[in-house]
């Protein structure tokens, strides 16, 4: 259908992150390598996320096994935000129906101790192993990721997934120059490992600072922006797109476009177009189907997915998503009817 | 220090929600009759919520525990969205740590049945019979409230909290039929609900829709909205003063100003002047604290609260009040001080 180009039989996904023609909007979904499959509930079984984790044969199969059910334009690395964390020591385990947990949450200026550089050759050998092994097996582009600074300070702080982020924010703002540290450490060791992961043949990165709306947009500037600006200034020469995340940032939007990113992914509270003006021309954008329209009937989530692709207006630089992960009660059929509506809906000449 | 004025020592949040200039900004805080008063954790005890709340004497001595602390200038109703949905007859607890548990959710056409009509003076007597006793006893003004009706559908139908919101977004979507007898039976429910307490004595109302913020604006406006101005509608005869809140309510600023309330009641994550310039010059604003940041050190909490004064820019209008809920953990001193911070931050004359 496509010719070969770079390597990859579709580089429709890559090219929409640079803002260049398409010819059909690029779909992938967040956690579409997730629960909402049979198959990844039974490959994965009752693992520990971050076990499985530890095998590139098991992260290999999990990658793929969306791209096996739907036409997707990307593939994203089976992977978890915590795994470099637990790569340097730290006590962390995905508790099911919770979250990460940290047995020793990192709270005072001592703690920060813990925090060690990450050396990815050593430390996640097996992450880049399975970085590996995919670029053999895909033909569509593939993703890597890791947390935003602000995510995992707040799962590292507060030792569990927070509604309130209260121990996070009582750190950030009775002790500022811990929280400095605490961010400068995180935001180095998420570089490394994005670095690494493209050197193993990642060809675009994602930033999951999920959490970041739970901050105004004062404190996000003085708190985040500065790590998350050296982080993207880092991974610039790598000459990869990188997306930047997060949930409820509608504020944000502006101050995440001059923190980095070349595509600003979005949940489906702001209306993409929106969203897109706060972000600027200059940027792509990622979403916003909100996850849970998933569950309704399709003629539903048909017309809440056309009315995300109305507002992008047909625009060089959008890729569909969702707003936020896959839910586990997704059906498969409707991911794979929503990838093909996207696809048919925005057929176009390549120009 | 104030003349008494309408039956009240004091006026200054009555004023301010009607835009009336004021001798200082007024500031009270949602769920001030709460847990991090170690009063009243030792009054509630191991009692349910809505236990508590069929106790008038109980409800009020709750609700006169932090007007002993601090120099709020208004009260709350101590009692739960959730109390006229049990009074109608719902199987409904309010679990620790948890939160409402509803043991039959309402899913399908059928099971709207249950949504009996509301009898105030009999369902709830206990209710308004603690509006009258704090009448008798309180020189501030006195807010009732409800829940708004997407959140009381989310609960219903979620049968808990819920973070996602899936069950309540399918309904929305797959059967809108369904779920607009929902919204009218729920909204018929609060309306009935709040111009009862406004009977007993009331002063001033909160429509507490916590979760519209979980609504991208297109939803909000074609499943929520009219119902909710069916509701404001409802309450206009009673001249008194509404104030509409929600979390995460942004992007719906303007559709929620739209649906109806005097005062618009916003969280932290949208400045408070950003939120007043959507909310228009005719409404109130209320809000907007971090609550988490009440958990750092003063002095923190202190520059925090002088950014909201500040966006307010001393404008008639501003209701003090943090952006969501008292969290369990807040230092009772902290509220203490940020009240007279608050009040002495703001003098003014009275013109």
């Amino acid at each position: 259908m496509l010719g070969v180009v770079s390597g990859l039989e579709r580089d429709r996904f890559l090219r929409a992150c640079r803002l260049q023609p398409v010819d059909r909007t690029p779909v992938w979904f967040m956690r579409q390598a997730g629960r909402y499959l049979p198959e990844y509930r039974d490959l994965r079984g009752e693992r520990d996320i971050l076990e499985a984790c530890r095998s590139p044969e098991l992260a290999v199969e999990l990658t793929l096994q969306p791209l096996r059910r739907m036409d997707l334009d990307a593939a994203i690395l089976f992977s978890d935000i915590m795994v470099p964390l637990e790569a340097i020591g730290l006590d962390v385990r995905i508790a099911p129906d919770v979250g990460p947990v940290v047995a020793n949450p990192i709270r005072s200026p001592a703690d920060l101790a813990r925090l060690r550089p990450i050396e990815p050759e050593a430390d996640v050998a097996h992450v880049l192993e399975a970085v590996r092994l995919l670029r053999k097996e895909l033909t569509v582009p593939l993703i890597g990721f890791g947390g935003g600074p602000f995510t995992l300070a707040s799962y590292l702080v507060e030792g569990r997934p927070s509604r309130h982020h209260e121990r996070t924010k009582a750190l950030m703002h009775g002790d500022p120059g811990t929280w400095r540290r605490l961010m400068e450490a995180l935001g180095e060791l998420v570089l490394a490992h994005l670095r690494a992961q493209v050197s193993a043949g990642a060809q675009a990165l994602q930033l999951f600072d999920s959490w970041a709306g739970a901050l105004d947009p004062t404190d996000y500037e003085r708190s985040v922006l500065p790590t998350t600006r050296a982080l993207f200034d880092g991974l610039q020469d790598l000459g990869v797109p990188v997306i930047h995340f997060g949930v409820e940032t509608g504020e944000l939007l502006e101050t995440m476009r001059r923190a980095g990113g070349d595509v600003i992914g979005v949940d489906w509270r702001v209306p993409l177009d929106r969203a897109w003006e706060r972000v600027g021309p200059d940027r792509a954008i990622q979403g916003n189907l909100d996850p849970a329209v998933c569950l309704a009937p399709w003629k539903a989530v048909r017309a809440k997915a056309l009315e995300v692709l109305d507002r992008a207006g047909g625009r060089a630089g959008h890729v569909f998503n969702l707003g936020h992960g896959v839910l586990p009660q997704t059906p498969v059929g409707t991911l794979q009817r929503l990838v093909d509506l996207v696809h048919e809906t925005t057929v176009r000449e390549r120009t």
